[in-house]
């Protein structure tokens, strides 16, 4: 299950991908853009992100096309980004608008665009697999972005792992026990024992594995007035770009956590996974809670907390990862029963991946 | 003299060793390997060394069999060490004890154990050219450890060289005068001009410097009452594994230093140099001396102005190997008188190396 | 334009070149080469550099013929420099002179010298295409460091880019207006709009900017009591070794800038830029610059400010090569107008290179 596919471009300077394509990957939140150029490596193509004057924002290939200094070096003004080297200036759609000191600017003199959407506070980029073709779906809906019931936090992570090796993680949440006992772990026995549901919808899988009866761990604590045990849920739902965990716990015997509209308390994950190169990648989270009524609000430690658990889950993958370059062929892989999920979803990035080469 | 040998895996995973094998190593002093497993790359192979609830060492391959996490990012149980990820339990014999959630192991959940020894506070492993195969002798025995006259400070250097740079040092100590003058080094000329005697046995050489009428260093003054001048001996036997180097010095007219149960001032130095690769090497040195009835005990002293000694050489060696590398097929070695003792341990591990490839 | 030469040695161990050979490079400063060997890689030859009892500076190949440690680990005597490793000493011809404790020194026991000479506070290195040749021509002439008008500060940067970027960054100062506002800048539309005279002489190209009518830079007003605005020029002469750049200001009014013997305000810059390597180099940089005779001595403001400007270039020129290598083919390269000088000096170091290794 080692990736170590050669990147390759073709006749067009197009990277052909070892990524799924034709579709929108996480590029940034939207309070990562703001009035300088970010640039950023989506899937081994190096991007500027900026807003432009009316807040809209632009993508563009990160490299001037007169002695290629990054876009991202320079600064950005009303109509687009000017390089900060000898001032060429760019449109959102890649042209040159301005050669300093030079009356005629060439139409050659311009740089490839990429098509971008802002949505729920996230900044979508279509990856297409013919250069500059257009987007044929909307970027994804990640409505507890916007729900008032809810506060989120966000960050981003840059993983010296190929971007699957999280998704094994968040597909598999029975590492919880061993990795995160400061924080969410609870009973590493009853995680592993939960009977875990995988079902798969087209190009997404859905992990649910329910926990009722469990220690309430130490985030949860924080966060709600729980007595000595509580009803746990996780539910992991994958898609390619990124993935949608809802956990939480009721109070035994308020509610029931197969109801989709239960209550108690919830925490909802996003995690964007982008792919940087074959062997690094991008991974923005975000982590949203509800507070209980009569408690103070305990979203700082929420959010402190889930920064905490995602430090040692990139602590336990880098390490991973560089183990397996270590190793080698040799490092062969022996499935066991908490993979299913995972496994589901390495077939469909596989399947996917295969039909952008075709 | 250059080493510049390509790792190749044979098909049952072994590496094929640019090492002689068939023998024990130095893979950790006792004091290292206490409540945690520590990991390590001995001979291109990383191993996992930990203690089990009876105390008793164990060394497996270093890498969970299910999603290659290391060992070594793991706790020490009673009857095993268990896998930071999901949980697999792993005995010392290398079979997995325990899958959490899952009730059959399969016999293929497994990895590579090692045959490891503890003797005189060394930890030894056997790497064999079979997988597997059981030692054939036993580890080397190395007294001054645990030799009531003497006590000893041990350390550990990683080493960016190969292992046979740290050998052609140690063989040839003629470098005092110029590396080492702030510590043990003495007289320049002197030590050049000193006769130096070769002898070989097998796979051992010996190489004895006798240098009456020297100036005694500061480590050597720091320890020990010396006058204006002492009678000093440098005793160094080289095995494939390990040298052991006895130097000292006597005052003048007390004894000869030609008996080996002369008085006076002991350093006796235990270098044990485990390649880890073919370019990087680990480098376990132990220092033992003894204390004039009347004087003061210096022990820390001499056991601070070793690792001193060893840090001024590590920069030497690490910077000729730089410049090996830079000047690559270019940097020819021409031999000098001091080479001899060198020379005959690089022919041993040459021949050893090529009987292990057999 | 892209450079990704192979460095390939010839059967005599010089490296077939990627740089025009038969010439001087700038090796040091005078004030670098004190009572230590230097240790410095030029055109891919590692070099040792040092003083000999009577003053006089050397230069070798930084290995000890018997074990490769760099002769810059060792220590500068009378006669030469030691080896620090077993004491070997050599003779500025590259003959060793003495191996301690060996009555013999044969006569291979030696290394490559270089030919070097010091003129105006600067050490040229000759660098031959056929080892061991003598220089056929003097070393440059640099006057302004032995000017009475001016006092001069100067400084040393190690580049990860190819030297050439540097040429292209120093032959265009367009992009003052945009990267050095803060020193040297100036408006930036008057730059990019100021005509620019390029011409040729032999192997040197030289570009003239003449901006009448400026506004004075923060650096120019720190050092000379300027009005609202100023006269500047630049001037800007091209060499294989070294660049001169002539800029200043005068008073309008008070002298013609066209004028050789201009009085005003005057920065006199050295650019030494020595190829270390393909892919990097060293950039010797020295200012000159004169008092104005009812003003305090601003020197070290206009030193400290132009080492600010230098570090601004060097983000700048990093930024771009690293985008280069990430781009790699695809990273094609537009001209503009104010490319002319840039490519001009191109095609002479193209052209001096292929005829190197005829």
């Amino acid at each position: 299950m080692n990736t170590a596919t050669i990147k390759v471009h073709d006749a067009t300077g197009t990277p052909r991908s070892s990524f799924p394509l034709d579709r929108w990957y996480v590029a940034a939140f939207s309070s990562d853009i703001r009035d300088k150029p970010v640039g950023r490596t989506l899937l081994n193509q190096k991007v500027v992100l900026f807003r432009t004057g009316n807040g809209q924002i632009a993508a563009l290939e990160d490299r001037c096309c007169h002695r290629s200094l990054p876009l991202s070096c320079g600064t950005v003004e009303a109509e687009g980004v000017r390089c900060g080297y000898h001032g060429m200036l760019y449109a959102p759609s890649g042209q040159c608008l301005e050669i300093p000191g030079q009356e005629r600017v060439p139409s050659k003199a311009c740089v490839r665009p990429y098509h971008v959407a802002e949505k729920n506070q996230i900044v979508w980029i279509w990856m297409p697999s013919v250069a500059g073709a257009a987007p044929s779906e909307e970027p994804p809906v990640y409505s507890p972005h916007d729900d008032p019931r809810y506060r989120f936090g966000s960050g981003m992570y840059h993983y010296n792992s190929p971007w699957q090796l999280i998704h094994d993680n968040l597909l598999d949440l029975s590492h919880l026990g061993y990795v995160h006992l400061k924080t969410i772990g609870g009973d590493a026995h009853l995680h592993m024992n939960a009977a875990m549901k995988v079902t798969q919808d087209g190009d997404s899988v859905k992990v649910v594995r329910l926990m009722p009866g469990s220690t309430p761990p130490p985030t949860y604590r924080a966060a709600w007035p729980f007595g000595d045990k509580c009803d746990r849920w996780q539910e992991i739902v994958f898609r390619v770009s990124h993935l949608e965990i809802w956990t939480g716990a009721i109070e035994p015997g308020t509610d029931s956590i197969e109801n989709p509209d239960r209550g108690g308390f919830h925490m909802r994950g996003f995690h964007g996974i982008t792919p940087e190169t074959e062997t690094t990648c991008h991974y923005f989270w975000s982590m949203a809670s509800n507070r209980h009524p009569e408690r103070d609000d305990n979203f700082e430690t929420v959010v402190e907390q889930t920064e905490f658990t995602f430090d040692e889950d990139r602590g336990v993958i880098e390490a991973q990862y560089r183990n397996m370059l270590q190793f080698g062929d040799r490092a062969t892989w022996l499935d066991i029963h908490v993979d299913a999920g995972a496994n589901r979803a390495r077939r469909i990035v596989e399947r996917l991946t295969t039909q952008s080469l075709a």
